[in-house]
């Protein structure tokens, strides 16, 4: 039994990590955090947590909550996360921390993207929780780095083809589609109903914060630099993301012979189900789950593969990952608390 | 151990039932039949179920599938249900019915509202499936008559105020609104998504097949003859019902008395949630589930009671409590299978 | 050519209106304000208005305002258009104020739903903007008071039946359910994308400020004091109201008879559109339009009448009846700007 | 004034000229053709033409239809549309062509991408319907082949890009998202609410029968041969059409030069908006209308241009685009019936 608490449980990652650790056999739930909603009990903040967790949100106290937890999971914005992870592991805490703050491991990289950083010397400590990459370090870490919703789903879909040095690195480009709870609870006039409802857009075009997670990542499995051009889209769905990468082939492989890569690339993975040649996946079969589906079209017209990857944000793009790794931290079964089956429609 | 058929597996409840099926520790599933995919295997169906679910579609044998199966869920559409009910009895099976067949208990009734009847000499045995007022008889019934998703949420919502006689039953208006799901994946130009996105409507005004099923449970709870309007709605959402009942009280109980009555009256029932004062329940928050939430405001101005309950009409309103059911028939812990947490948002 | 001012101009309310009055031929839009975009063109604001309207928001200057424009459009929260309406009036424009500050003519009963009001004076001046009840006062008004969203759909969907005394007064229940942009494009959690898509509540149970207003207005028709329910409901669309309304039926009329009388009673009414028995309305076919389309069901069983009406809040709702009310102010045909064919699907 | 016909009336495209149709000053509509929905009122198919249009639906007679108009829109399927083409022209009507029939020039490229056709002899006739590209030849054609709804907004997207020679035409990847009213009204298990709401995939990837209609036009713009990767997506939302447009940048432009050329290239154009930098479009903006707005972010990273380009695909994707060829046929005002202002939210 690891007791476990929740920083910043009032955001969409937040109340995800308690729909998913209340149904874990192992795991106790010892302290929620919420400085806006200080004082209530978090099924008053999420009612669809009656009957499963009242736990009243205290505020971020590290001293307090590291007395009760042996695990943390930092649900907080990058920049909140720095100011207390250093804390919860001097005191003897192992931490999941789902901001991007521990995910970059070059200090100037993140200081580009990001702002200064306050604790870059544990940057080499924190391991990437993507268990597909870095199941065995995840096991013993202190520090895991949950990574980003929209990285997970485009290293999974393209791991194999780089791995395989299969396609010319100069060439990917990858175009995403993420609902809408991917910009969280807080207050902006882009997340109101009727201005996503009904919408599509892109944006943070060549600039959004996940392209330097994604070429670091991407660059760890080829062997070499990779630069990408990387373009998120608004959804107007509660979850789940798709990825779209194009990739110029290098050998002239076929659809079959790709699928095989990936096929034995994930045949021990619970969690990535790679579809049969002639399927293509759609994030309403991934909902509220870990699954990562992939599949992949060769276009010989033009030599490039497309391949598309689904995942829910909320789950394989944070909530569901971050269990995940506790369950490799704490040594338990890796499908603990994930065996859930998607709900459809 | 209970072998478990699913006979009408390719249809929004059908897929439900295998979503839960496939988590419950004391079921195994030997069949699943579908004349439109026959011999296709499900998961091609209904890709969600990829990892969890392979068996292939067969057609619907009687005697093919009563040899396999202890225990049938009919998920059928009303009519196709009565054609193989009878069958599956005589040769020993136990029957979760779906459909509408078996579930009003006088026949000249079932004809006005539906067509002729083929076995209306099961109308005695059949049990009405609403765990929450005919527990007891269920758990030995050969036949259960699985409710209508609106009558599931109308009379939870209003059983406690006629029981204690606390409203003029000449006075009930019944205002629901349910998501597309409840339609069916039939090929309907008013089950099209641009017909329904965006949109919104009233339908099946005083006509509705729900009515006499909602009074005649309503009358049994009531002692009298009751006599409703009912008005259903489409929601622009996949899931979800919820209804909004109006009452005048007889004897101006305040807010808080009315609720000590629900508290008391649902205090044992692991899947009726009563919400505090104040608040009142939302779709979103019994999302794949087999909840239902209630709540209700007094309205000291007209004398009358506003109760508001929710439910997934897919779970609570068909296949979850199908699978409570037949938790009870075995003797199975009651949640069993259905211990599900609400994914919000 | 009528010189129009629109105050509150980054609303919802306000850039419909703006969408309106840039296609009416005898309109010249002078000024839009907005205290949150102030010297921002309100085309950055709302990039539909793109080659339409680039005027730049400027402050709400009671003076500067006054010297440009013949009538002001009030487009703001109640309690703010009361700060302004004064002046104007005072500086000789017309207003239509599309607030709920001049809507009630009483002002205790404005006081005890909303707040002290500072220029109740007003209220015997300010003519209810329905034109389908007040066209003649409204011709020479100086103060319209635009009526709400909500009042609009039930006013409409019960007038011909009490001004008949067909129907019960003390019999009425209404069930409302609004699209998201009712509730404006202030930063609330509960106006999120993700709080509203896929669900579905009630909210204002008992307590909805619309409820005086619908019955003084219902009151007014009627000849006598009036007391309903009314029970909001949010619809997961952007835009639309359906009102569903009970009432007991006197006389025993069938809905052939009541049909004729909404038929003759709305007959030379340009925006209301009564269905023809048997047809229900959706509010997917007024969108973007003018239009009430109203259509009822008698159920003989309970001798009730459910009349279902449907309005686009944003248009017959608020923007649309205020350029209506503009068009009998200045004695223009009463469909200009207005002839808007709905979009659909 | 021009008598028009509508062959195909009771199809989203049908429904939407109609829409356009009713607002035309110059144009009367003498027909309306529906084979499911013959001898019906078309106001009866889709109510939101009650009180515009009541003609009765008649079957697809040539002679009889020719007899009444000088102008027929075909909204049929391919391959029907080619069974009537013929005999309209022949009876002396223009055609403006909504099918995929006579779009291609070449016989070979259709036939394997669609089946055999019966007219290639008009081929050489048909004029592609893009006013932005053959505005003069439209003016005097006899047939017009309405593009495709991706490719309006592909090549409006690209052109200026491949006039200028600014881009390497072997780099064209294009991943475009369509609102479900392209799949059409036709009953589809994958066009129903449930499975489009709450979902997105790909589909059709590297197969889609826009790729050869998209290839032949980018070619004619750039002067030789272009092969492009083309990847359609289903977004849930009922209308609109948004392309993510990549292409490799030849000589290292900036946004600001790429947007002046496109500034200049669609400085008379009524229906384009190239947007400002910095700004980016959304399906929502162009909503209802005939608009195709463009926006561009130049990658310096990966030498890239992004070109996002978003159209209503009933409207400048169909309908609208249809009435502007007509307009310019009948040398009529080019923007009549089309001067409609987004509707947003």
């Amino acid at each position: 039994m690891v007791k476990v608490a929740v920083a910043g449980a009032s955001g969409y990652t937040g109340v995800e990590l308690l729909r998913l650790l209340v149904g874990h056999p192992q795991v106790e739930i010892c302290a929620v955090t919420s400085r806006q909603h200080e004082g209530v009990q978090v099924n008053k903040v999420f009612p669809s947590l009656n009957g499963f967790c009242d736990l009243v949100c205290e505020p971020l106290d590290v001293a307090a909550i590291a007395k009760k937890a042996d695990l943390v999971f930092t649900a907080l914005p990058h920049q909140s996360a720095m100011a207390v992870v250093p804390g919860f592991l001097a005191a003897g805490c192992r931490v999941v921390d789902l901001s991007a703050d521990y995910r970059l491991n070059d200090q100037a990289v993140y200081e580009h993207w990001y702002q200064p950083h306050t604790s870059p010397e544990l940057f080499s400590e924190a391991i990437y929780g993507l268990p597909e990459r870095y199941r065995e370090s995840i096991k013993t870490a202190r520090l895991v780095a949950n990574p980003g919703c929209y990285p997970t789903s485009v290293i999974l879909a393209l791991a194999p083809l780089l791995e395989q040095q299969l396609v010319d690195a100069r060439s990917l480009i990858i175009d995403s589609k993420s609902g809408a709870s991917g910009a969280g609870r807080g207050l902006k006039e882009g997340s109101l109903f009727c201005e996503v409802n009904d919408g599509f857009k892109a944006y943070g075009v060549g600039n959004h914060r996940h392209t330097p997670e994604i070429e670091q990542e991407l660059s760890q499995v080829a062997g070499f630099e990779v630069c990408i051009n990387f373009t998120p889209h608004l959804l107007p769905v509660n979850r789940g993301i798709l990825s779209t990468c194009y990739a110029t082939l290098l050998k002239g492989q076929s659809a079959a012979e790709l699928l095989a890569f990936y096929q034995q690339r994930y045949a021990d993975e619970p969690f990535v189900r790679v579809l049969p040649e002639g399927e293509l996946p759609n994030i309403a079969y991934v909902r509220g789950t870990n699954f990562c589906d992939i599949g992949l079209v060769v276009d010989a017209r033009t030599g490039r593969v497309i391949v598309v990857s689904v995942i829910d944000n909320l789950v394989k793009g944070a909530a569901g990952q971050a269990l995940h790794n506790m369950n490799l931290m704490y040594g338990f079964n890796e499908t603990h608390g994930l065996g859930i089956v998607p709900t459809f429609p």
